[in-house]
């Protein structure tokens, strides 16, 4: 049993939002509320960037209705950043504001870099003799977090970018005389797991369906074997459906893009790895029809296209968050660790900071068929567990309503901070 | 009542599929299975090509199952043709399948051109004296057929638009500090009616709420207007939404888009008008951040994001198209009339195939507002009704599940057609 330490909670979020990170944020509220030795339940505005401005917002004085909301809000509902805390002076900042506000549990959740500020907060309180409990909370759509099975936000993802696959191929059908290509460009940088993820529209012994052809940045784009592989399927298929990861590299590791071509001003026009593949095809297949769709933003936001396993997985790692650090765990992150038997489990465990701050968790290359287009039954069986459940959404007038903080402001009690 | 007509009936489907086109087509074959004067039950694959081929489904065959199915399936589930029947042979070969077939009842489902091509087969076929009731049913995102309030189909897609403009609202309100543009590009190459449907996405008493800016085809694009605009907003907002129809036009009448750009090879780049709005805010606002989404082909078909009134009424222009004939009518297309009072209610009527053949509907210029970027009371009124209920899915491990026809092939009986 650990030691009561008590004093207050400060959450916060960073990088990009997801569907589900603000059902981390309900489970920390939920979970923090159990604990006697917890005495107010804070969130920091715009991440680390909230906390060196000393905005902080009291999440106890927000209504059930409103936390309960969050598990189906999409966003960042306390506001995220891309601020890196740089010098060492941003860092005695976050804990003069830490001791001014007796915050002795921090909660943090976000992806590699986000991590790794949270282990450095928590290293510098350890060195200053300042009792902190800090734990991290996984969360990114691309799902490259190292230590855990899979990352909240990661299943609502794929689970829009397949059915939107699904619907598009409804359309195609209803279209295509072996003519058309559909290309559809999905998030990731860095790897290839979204675009991989759009592998579950295709059903069960049912080798025709799309996506056709998925091109990963795993796998070195060649335009000679991207021009043989859509002739293959049109001649096979009446029309072609092609997912591809924005992060399309050549041979020699450079994005594949239109970024070399110019606007009508003679700009630089990223026209991304969709866009590209269109004129390969509009230049190699005379009387072939393509067409590119680009999701961007609203695919990380598809709440209402959300899975309701990757919402509940969400929250559990808030509630698991403030569980550890109530046990006497610091520098941590909660991990999401999948049962072995054959019905999915998921429960959660820890990891050390450090280990998730300097890790990216690569998708196996054995996970790739070996023609390079498409995804084996380890990956379906991956993934397939992460997109089950609708998550139930609020409807009011047609639309979605999604919960918004009040943001009662905590007084600030230090001088301010310049960045 | 109607002299007694007894017969087959043959539907089609024609032009863009819709979310809810294969809705019309269950609504035909529901109705149909009331009238003992109907013998079979017949399915043009294709639209006008699959009668020129004799490519007729049994379409009584289906289960029930698979046409309730229909009711909440993307796409054409008879598959559909941009084939204009030009010749007169053309014309002469569809009456000789009608009769070799004895079709004597066609409905036929679609936009402005299919309703032209069904009023001719309609008269040529009086002129033929041979006894044959046509009735069109509209179908278009577009939302363009005159004599009808609506157009099946249109609900559903700026239902999904706004659902979608709703949730990178919340993705940019975490993310933004008032120097973040997010361009969404809609469909809608003639008018803005998918664009305004947008403006569905902005609560009550809500100015805040995006979308801060709607571009539409119908005003005039002028690029400093765009950018004080944009300034405008960034001012305000913590970020700037904006939503553009494709078929953004300048002073000129030309489309505005990144058309004259060139790919890597020297090729036009087609870039859209998002991806030209994007381009002017990079070089006119340096330091902002601009992103683009284009949904192509993905909006028409989202059925997972669709109204549910939108399908009801696709439904209810299937059956009334039926009944219609079967009382006689013949050479008209099902309109969907709005009740005067406050409570929205939909009946159906009957209009001249010929006016809707010749017609457009303009978004009334007074339903927007004098700003240009924005939609008044007169609009939201409009099209409040059209986005309400959820269409409800049947789901399969974790993704909506569509229906498939069997196709089970009517034998042919005549000569093959050259085309």
């Amino acid at each position: 049993m650990a030691e009561e330490l008590v004093g207050n909670v400060l959450v916060g979020q960073s990088g990009g939002p997801t569907a589900v990170i603000n059902a981390s944020v309900a489970g920390v509220v939920a979970e923090a509320l159990n604990h006697s030795c917890i005495e107010e339940i804070y969130g920091s505005l715009n991440g680390v960037l909230g906390i060196l401005n000393e905005d902080l917002i009291d999440l106890a004085s927000e209504s059930q209705q409103t936390i309960r909301g969050l598990r189906s809000t999409p966003g960042a509902a306390l506001g995220t950043c891309r601020y890196k805390l740089k010098k060492q002076a941003d860092f005695e900042r976050v804990l003069e504001v830490f001791k001014a506000h007796n915050i002795r549990y921090f909660f943090y959740a976000g992806g590699n870099d986000s991590q790794d500020t949270a282990d450095k907060i928590s290293k510098l309180a350890q060195q200053q003799g300042y009792e902190l409990r800090v734990i991290g909370i996984p969360k990114t759509v691309d799902n490259d977090l190292v230590s855990t099975d899979h990352c909240p936000g990661y299943g609502s993802v794929i689970k829009y970018i397949s059915t939107t696959v699904r619907e598009i191929a409804a359309d195609n059908e209803a279209m295509g005389q072996g003519d058309l290509v559909s290309i559809v460009e999905v998030m990731g940088r860095n790897a290839g797991w979204i675009a991989a993820g759009a592998a579950l529209a295709k059903r069960r012994d049912h080798p025709h369906d799309p996506p056709h052809l998925i091109y990963l940045p795993e796998v070195a784009f060649s335009t000679e074997k991207f021009v043989a592989d859509v002739q293959r399927v049109l001649k096979r298929e009446k029309y072609c459906l092609i997912v591809v990861g924005e992060g399309l590299v050549d041979a020699d590791g450079n994005y594949v893009s239109a970024a070399e071509a110019t606007d009508a001003f003679g700009h630089a026009q990223l026209g991304g790895a969709g866009d590209y593949l269109r004129s390969l095809v509009e230049q190699n297949l005379p009387g072939v029809k393509a067409r590119t769709a680009k999701f961007g933003i609203a695919q990380r936001a598809a709440a209402h296209a959300g899975s309701k396993t990757d919402a509940d997985e969400a929250f559990l790692a808030g509630q698991a968050a403030v569980k550890a650090a109530i046990n006497g765990e610091t520098d941590k992150m909660v991990t999401l660790v999948r049962g072995d038997g054959d019905h999915y489990t998921c429960e959660t465990g820890l990891a050390p900071l450090s280990d998730i701050a300097n890790g990216v968790k690569k998708l196996p290359r054995d996970w790739i068929n070996e023609d390079g287009v498409s995804m084996n039954f380890q990956f379906l069986r991956y993934a397939q567990p992460l997109i089950q459940g609708e998550t139930p959404l609020a409807y009011d007038n047609g639309l979605p309503v999604f919960a918004k903080l009040e943001k009662v402001r905590v007084d600030k009690t230090l001088p301010a901070y310049t960045t």
